[in-house]
């Protein structure tokens, strides 16, 4: 759908609809500043116990640092829907993404909402255009699609989400990444919550692109029930490891289509205090400009990895350090490794995805972590300014 | 001097000499990963309770991550200048900076010494080659020069620094930005300590270029007592103030030749529980790469500002805000300014230097911070290694 919100004239409205309505469960940015869907959202779940019949999303503007008047024309986008589809206005969870501190054209979202409504279907082709819709300055869908069956019912599982720059989310329960997971599992809301939790913690919570968190990051899990398969017994694991390979899988896609992004960079720190400890040092070198854009050139200069993990305010001791480089030895006994191969090294970086591991010594702490490099490329999309 | 260490040919090795020694303080990088000389350089202060003969840096290699035989190198090269003058071997502070995980050639700085000492003057030339030779990706010169007339007496004070990337320094008492000042006012080591501490709390400590703390910066203050002006009565506040000066003058020195930089920013948060919280939002500000590039083409894209301000850890109510950049004001009452005017704010930001300001609404806690921005010659410079 286009409403005319996006300056390019690309597709900027999703409307995604639940006949009868769904469990809910959403997570939402710790940013302090959020934007006005965030906060209607919120209180809509905490209104209606966790229940959506309609999501409507709008691209090209976030509706943040719009004051008053930002949450007035989220609530009037919300109430255009529900007079629309006949439901509780409380039921719509909405959804923005794009520029900051630009006021919504709420007329123009408004005016999209009949013909949101007449193009809905339940085809592949209409998930596809709701993923389409949500996009900004991503280059590519990035969707995941899961059947199961289980006691020969068939439970399915469709997520998709947006985001390439912005990106350094760190959800609470109650992040401009966008991510909608649909499924027809019958679950009630503080089940999906838990679920969900689990999943984000260690998918969405553990990337980043540039480390800026974003005012208007939301995962949002729907269940329709539709399956008449419950949650609970063999149905819980299943569904369990299918939301986590979903959201896996959403996260890495992130990631591999940030702004510019040339490599994908797992980190694979352990031996430290805590887990915490672990992640602290992962985040601080998944956005340290150095490491980064060493790693755009495939520059094996491992010192830049070790003075940003120096930095991270975790305890550690250098000599009883082994960091490796796509699987090869570059630092251990507090040096360069015996074995550390330059041109091996800068081969392996050359990889559009590797893995570099940190050991540190001591402690069972650990933490994966993926992010990527920083390119022209990034430089040229979030400094395209002209007048 | 030109010891070959820099693969460019270009001057690597500085020397200076104070006969019959200096009283010495010295401030280190916080960085959990500190190079050779570092911790050579604050035993040899602990060891002769704060006195230095001599100063001996070499750029090109920093010396750091390169285990025991690290520190034997930096050992070695104490020695050949303590040889050289007859001085007592604790009393050669070394410092180095440049690459991180590559042996120290230390039969190169070594073969270098006689010519060093030879070369040795106390003209202005001789100060401006002490100042050329400790630069790595710097374009420009830093010193700075003062001269103050105290009681009919002269105290002398010469500052140099270098440092343009991996610049995010948090210096403790006890970073690659290295900064030299001699000054020839009598003072004691203790004396010393606590004057350099204060001028570096609001000077050094309060810059970053890309927010990536060295592993070997290290500033040092040095005073011969030669003025035979004692730092008490008058002559206390007039230095004290002319030691700020320097240093507030080499720290903006530091961020105006950094990296890439096009736009020097200086960030006045207020408004805040503690200074600590003002700090903490300036830093997250200053290592935000939305913020950074928005800089770099004059984007009057003020929501950046605040979503990197909302995840600084530190409590703020956005409806109190109210910010200005080049003294326009762009936010306010939680929404876009009544008065913003884009085209306006774009001048202001095409200046080379302006400040933004963020009152937050509540507390006094303050902070002032300089940075500047990320641009495509950052990522040249930090990206251009080849094979």
């Amino acid at each position: 759908m286009k409403a005319g919100i996006k300056a390019s004239g690309k597709p900027d409205v999703a409307l995604a609809v639940c006949e009868g309505g769904a469990a809910a469960a959403a997570m939402f940015t710790s940013n302090q500043m959020v934007a006005a869907p965030v906060t209607v959202g919120r209180r809509h779940l905490a209104l209606t116990g966790g229940r959506v019949s309609a999501v409507l999303v709008n691209a090209g503007n976030a509706n943040c640092a719009t004051g008053l008047p930002g949450i007035e024309a989220c609530r009037k986008s919300c109430v255009a829907v529900a007079d629309a589809f006949g439901c509780v206005f409380d039921e719509i969870f909405p959804s923005s993404t794009g520029i900051i501190g630009v006021p919504l054209p709420v007329e123009k979202l408004i005016a999209a909402v009949p013909e949101a409504k007449a193009a809905l279907g339940d085809h592949a082709k209409d998930a596809e255009a709701f993923a389409t819709a949500i996009l900004t300055t991503d280059t590519k869908l990035k969707v995941v699609q899961e059947s199961l069956v289980i006691d020969g019912k068939t439970v399915n599982l469709f997520g998709c989400a947006k985001g390439a720059g912005m990106i350094g989310p760190q959800l609470v329960p109650h992040a401009t990444m966008l991510v909608y997971i649909f499924t027809d599992l019958a679950a009630c809301s503080e089940h999906l919550a838990a679920m969900l939790g689990a999943a984000v913690k260690t998918s969405f919570n553990c990337i980043s692109i540039d480390g800026d968190m974003s005012t208007n990051d939301t995962v949002l899990l729907l269940a329709s029930g539709k399956s008449n398969v419950a949650a609970e017994g063999a149905a819980l694991p299943a569904f369990e490891a299918a939301l986590q390979r979903t959201c896996d899988s959403l996260a890495h896609q992130i990631v591999d289509d940030g702004e510019g992004v040339t490599h994908v960079v797992t980190l694979e720190i352990s031996g430290v205090a805590s887990d915490d400890d672990a992640l602290a040092i992962a985040r601080t070198i998944a956005s340290s400009p150095l490491c980064k854009t060493a790693w755009s050139s495939a520059d094996p200069n491992w010192g830049r990895l070790l003075a940003a993990a120096g930095r991270a305010g975790v305890a550690f001791d250098p000599a009883q350090a082994l960091i490796t480089i796509g699987g090869l030895p570059v630092f251990e006994y507090g040096m360069r490794a015996a074995t550390f191969d330059e041109a091996a090294t800068h081969a392996a970086m050359s990889a559009r995805a590797y893995t570099i591991t940190m050991h540190l010594g001591r402690g069972a702490g650990q933490a994966r972590f993926i992010t990527c490099d920083l390119t022209h490329e990034y430089v040229s999309i979030n400094a395209d300014y002209s007048t």
